[in-house]
């Protein structure tokens, strides 16, 4: 299976960079695991145009993974448990392509263009996360789906 | 206005504890912030009955915690916009007691006893989230609560 992480700006947090690397470490018993990381748009006038501009760059990205499924974090999305997360990640590993691009935007979030790209959105919260931290939020999210799909422990 | 978090087990990974000091030094400008950390019932002999043990402990914290609101993180508690969770905190800062007790419990969650004895069940996802984990998210929506209660940017 194949994961690719499309993301918005660097992650600027050494903890969070740390966590991370914890479970990019983890997944790797599970699958390939790729990560884009995009420009953030500092340079734009305003709210709005940081937005049409990232999401600009996110549409370019899809269009070279068009064997992908399409998945964005947004906070308007399907909100899904973690065991109904993995049977999604199942589905598609078993009897689709196995290949998901998981799109997290940056932080003003995407544009209804990007919305209307995708196949699912999904939201993990009700609740606003920074667009860094959900980084690493969905990450152990992907790994704890694995744990499911495979029958192993995971506590704590 | 105080605040304390009562949660089970010390805090393992070097990179939560990181977060965590980060949002306490911000949280600063707002609340004096207590933190609790009860003994994981490492040595009961089964799931439930580690849950009993730690309820029983988290029971006696809030009875010297008489005037505090009580709110306990549950997965099948109430699902808060951030808005709706400073509009919360909010009120009881401004009309109640101004002293909240939040409780995050143990890995295998608490009694029913506990969930009985607070006042409200706040979940902040239907996915299932490690409980060192939910300490750095939950502690960043208490202080982006605050941002929002305050008017102050905080963006990122």
């Amino acid at each position: 299976m194949k994961i690719t992480i499309l993301q918005v700006g660097k992650t600027k947090d050494s903890y969070i960079e740390e966590g991370l690397k914890e479970y990019e470490k983890r997944l790797q018993a599970f699958c390939s695991l790729e990560k884009i990381t995009l420009k953030e748009s500092t340079g734009a006038k305003s709210k709005q145009e940081q937005i049409q501009e990232e999401s600009k760059e996110i549409i370019k990205k899809l269009s070279s993974h068009k064997d992908h499924k399409k998945i964005l974090l947004d906070i308007s999305g399907r909100a899904l448990s973690s065991e109904e997360f993995a049977s999604t990640i199942k589905r598609i590993r078993d009897f689709e392509t196995g290949k998901i691009i998981f799109i997290i935007g940056g932080p003003y979030g995407v544009s209804d263009t990007v919305r209307k790209a995708v196949d699912l959105r999904l939201s993990l919260s009700k609740s606003t996360f920074t667009h860094q931290m959900i980084r690493l939020i969905f990450l152990e999210q992907i790994y704890r789906a694995f744990t499911i799909i495979e029958g192993k422990k995971y506590h704590y």
